[in-house]
């Protein structure tokens, strides 16, 4: 069987144990896992670990992957501001593909307004916009709504990955 | 039934990803983490990640423990000074526990003297005390000689994981 194919997006700035945990992860499961960015090449995490955007958002073609993780941090400024992150979190709610979320990593679900009354979380401050953009906002370390998983900041990662995996598996 | 017991030991200028990724990993199972240092109170990794270190080592009752985890960075330097830290890890050595070191962190079954004869790997920096503490050394990602699990550095965290879970399970 072919392994699952995993997308990540992040750029600069991210959380690193946001990305790096789920990354590695993932990696435990045997998964395939591609990083984007804005443009291909290294990316900084706000405590300095370097990861390499292995592709750019432009160059992702969406049906190719099974499951879209957004880590928190800065990264999710950015990346919320690029149409093509933006559209391939469509494409995930479109074919009801596994989103996983955590911290400030919804706000690119919040601009591509998938979130209308949907269950979700994320880190407190992005709580008013998260609620704003219509989704019924629940402060628990992880909030499982079918396809969506998020969690509100880097202590959640246990319950994230755990649930992340049980929604991938289910499928 | 009681969830497993997992003993963390490690100190300041750990390896933050090889601390923060097994400890959340070991989460998701649902194990019960202590983190001891040489004293108690926040210890920081090498990259500004702050943990609790919620145990002396002078405190610990090693019998009430099921797994041993080591990880690297500048702390191991601190621990294999620590009278107490070497006498654990003699213990879980005695008892056939499960002990998994990575990076750095075989120096303190170095100082110990645990290695003799077994099949380990470490930090490529480690190489020659390790070799010249007896062990069979094994540039790879991931070794396992029954009970000790060792890994080279932070991108073998996935099969560190998946080895140190799989013996965990076997027992």
């Amino acid at each position: 069987m072919e392994p699952l194919k995993v997308l990540i997006i992040s750029a600069d700035n991210f959380e690193d144990t946001e990305l790096l945990v789920p990354y590695y992860r993932l990696k435990e499961e045997g998964f395939d896992i591609d990083i984007a960015s804005v443009k291909k090449g290294p990316i900084k995490g706000k405590h300095g670990y370097e990861v390499e955007a292995n592709k750019a958002l432009g160059d992702i073609v969406p049906d190719q992957y099974d499951i879209l993780l957004l880590p928190g941090g800065k990264a999710p400024e950015t990346i919320r501001k690029d149409k093509n992150a933006v559209k391939i979190a469509k494409h995930f709610f479109q074919r009801n593909k596994p989103v996983s979320a955590i911290c400030h990593g919804p706000q690119t679900l919040i601009t591509a307004g998938l979130l209308k009354g949907r269950h979700a979380t994320c880190y407190k401050s992005v709580a008013q916009e998260m609620k704003d953009a219509g989704a019924v906002y629940e402060d628990k370390e992880v909030v499982v709504d079918g396809n969506l998983v998020t969690s509100r900041q880097p202590s959640d990662l246990p319950a994230f990955m755990r649930e992340t995996l049980k929604i991938i598996r289910a499928k």
